[in-house]
């Protein structure tokens, strides 16, 4: 048959089940954890600067949240922000790591003299037992558009067994956004979706032509296939903020210190979002950032942002996730879009998401446009 | 953290076994059958000419092995095989399918016609069970070299718990062979691993100098990992026959009436190809044929090949595998390369193939190289 390589594409569309699953551990680690232990990827993520720079600040301009006390470090990889809590003046790190990277960050612990400091427990953090409670979990925990990959449940669960009552979180806050852009990115999409259903109906007649079959029953199931692919899967993108057409708008935020997984199970919000320019509304945005600023009880010494948002000095390895509009809508300065956003897990794979966007415009002019709804695929 | 595409990569580098486990099915879901639930992917094989072209003669110029009989058709996918069976004369067709293409694959057999003799049934066929036995075993299980993804141990399943003792398999037989060519792509790949590696030298010099931690430590992991992507990672093309620089030889012979999982599991084999002109030798190429010729005891009308080698008139979607000597070799037309193979399955993925080369270059003159051994990985 020759399949595609191994794994490429994969659990969404697979299963024969209908409803939401216990997880399978082995499934989710074929799926998701495996990645993380090739040192390619680990070395993208260190080679992210915003993403380095801000948890650099974090650990060593709050070095008072370090010294002397204990670091849990869920999903260290190769280790880094257990190292750096280490240097901060830690008197113990937990770094825990699921997948065989743990003995790389074992290696990169002793190279950098602390390997009495920090203990490398290979294992989930969900399994992992410890000898004490910790006074700060730090954490690189966020995926695309902050939420695909569900890991902060992982980071909720240490939180919930290991962390003192006084204790703090790194990051401790995170919101999301969504912002109105104009792309060009949906052309080229819609072009190849056109492309590839022109290709489509040539090989129903080809097929009809030289092997005696009717291929055609299927041209409603290879459409939808193929609009879910080109045009309701977000997009992978960093945005130059001229990009940005309106105001962005908050739609969660989370306290890292109380949140619950039923708190970021689902997420819903209703926002209405001006237009500050004349132009063509063709997508809508998503990022996020977080924060780090100790708890109210234990606040840090200086705040640090790491922001995802669109920036022209240069993008993250998160950039942006881009939700298109179909067709793209021209507004004027003064317009404003609402948008009604929901956000879940999907049912095949609770690390990706499935969105369904509600976007109606009103015009300065008063005339409001119909609302569209529309689903879109973060995988 | 925001990993790649949802299981990208994956299974080979990811689990903390260092043995062979059994399989886990809902694993095996996720890393292997689950592309086989994209149409696209379907397409891709539906409109592989050389493919169909076989399979389609194989079944309508064989008839006589097809009607009134009753044919069982492993992995059906789209159901093209069922049906042209079914058009061909069968009886009744059971159509086993693992993904949700089964129900594609129903709506086929219903437009078509032919839904009163194909019966599609979703499921593993280790795990079926029918209400007879079958005259015929038709599948298309091959992958690339052949083996990869481990399929015909589905066919000899089924073959060994349905097929009548006079029945025939389609294909009835099969064929690795290896070959010795010229080719660039080892150039541009040697390139792309000393760019990686010098990108890597830059990345521990920032990593220490702007956040103090020395990297150097992962360095032989990260060339390692790096090698074995690059330079010891089969690569897929579809080579002109004038690459081809030697005799190829037939390194394995299957008889797919008789085959067992223990004749396939490893593949061992030590050749001597000639050298047929002055080149350089920078690879040897594997691919595969197929033959329907029914049995002994029931032979076909016509026998038909499918063949996988080089053609200059195009194609097929498996191409041949290449696998880069390093260095490449300056060969003179009379030389012969003798070529120890082995190919055993990875601990693990069980469909992915783990192979080792010894090649030993003998030339005309008389002087013998050194042999040179290099692992290698079909992934």
């Amino acid at each position: 048959m020759a399949s595609l390589p191994n794994g490429a594409g994969a659990a969404a569309a697979a299963s024969g089940s209908s409803g939401a699953r216990p997880v399978d551990k082995e499934v989710d680690f074929a799926n998701y954890f495996c990645t993380y232990a090739y040192l390619y990827h680990q070395k993208e993520m260190l080679c992210d600067r915003v993403r380095m720079d801000a948890y650099h600040s974090a650990v060593f301009r709050n070095a008072p949240h370090f010294q002397g006390k204990v670091v849990l470090d869920v999903g260290t990889g190769s280790g880094i922000l257990a190292i750096w809590s280490a240097q901060a003046g830690a008197r113990k790190v937990y770094a825990v790591e699921a997948t065989n990277m743990a003995e790389h960050a074992r290696e990169l612990a002793r190279a950098n003299g602390v390997a009495d400091i920090v203990e490398v427990i290979q294992g989930t953090v969900e399994d992992v037992e410890l000898p004490e409670k910790v006074d700060v979990i730090i954490s690189e925990w966020m995926g695309y558009f902050l939420l695909r990959e569900s890991m902060f449940d992982s980071v909720i669960s240490a939180r919930d067994r290991w962390l003192k009552p006084d204790g703090v979180m790194y990051p401790s806050h995170a919101r999301m956004w969504l912002a109105p852009i104009r792309t060009g990115l949906g052309d080229k999409k819609r072009e190849d979706f056109d492309i590839a259903m022109d290709d489509w109906s040539l090989f129903v007649q080809d097929t009809q032509t030289y092997y005696g079959v009717n291929m055609n029953a299927l041209t409603k199931a290879y459409r939808s296939e193929h609009e879910k692919y080109y045009l309701k899967s977000s997009i992978w993108n960093n945005l130059h903020p001229n990009q940005v057409i309106g105001q962005p708008a908050a739609i969660k935020e989370i306290d890292c210190l109380t949140a619950t997984v039923d708190e970021i199970r689902e997420v819903r919000a209703q926002v209405t979002l001006p237009l500050t320019m004349d132009a063509r509304l063709s997508a809508l945005a998503g990022w996020f950032d977080v924060h780090f600023r100790g708890s109210a009880q234990n606040p840090g010494v200086e705040e640090i942002e790491l922001t995802t948002a669109p920036d022209e000095h240069g993008g993250t390895h998160w950039g942006q996730q881009v939700f298109l509009l179909t067709p793209p809508l021209s507004v004027t300065k003064g317009d404003n879009v609402n948008v009604s956003f929901s956000m879940v897990r999907s049912k095949e794979n609770h690390r990706l998401m499935d969105m369904e966007f509600t976007y109606e415009l009103h015009e300065l002019s008063g005339r409001k446009h119909p609302a569209v709804t529309t689903k879109m695929y973060l995988e």
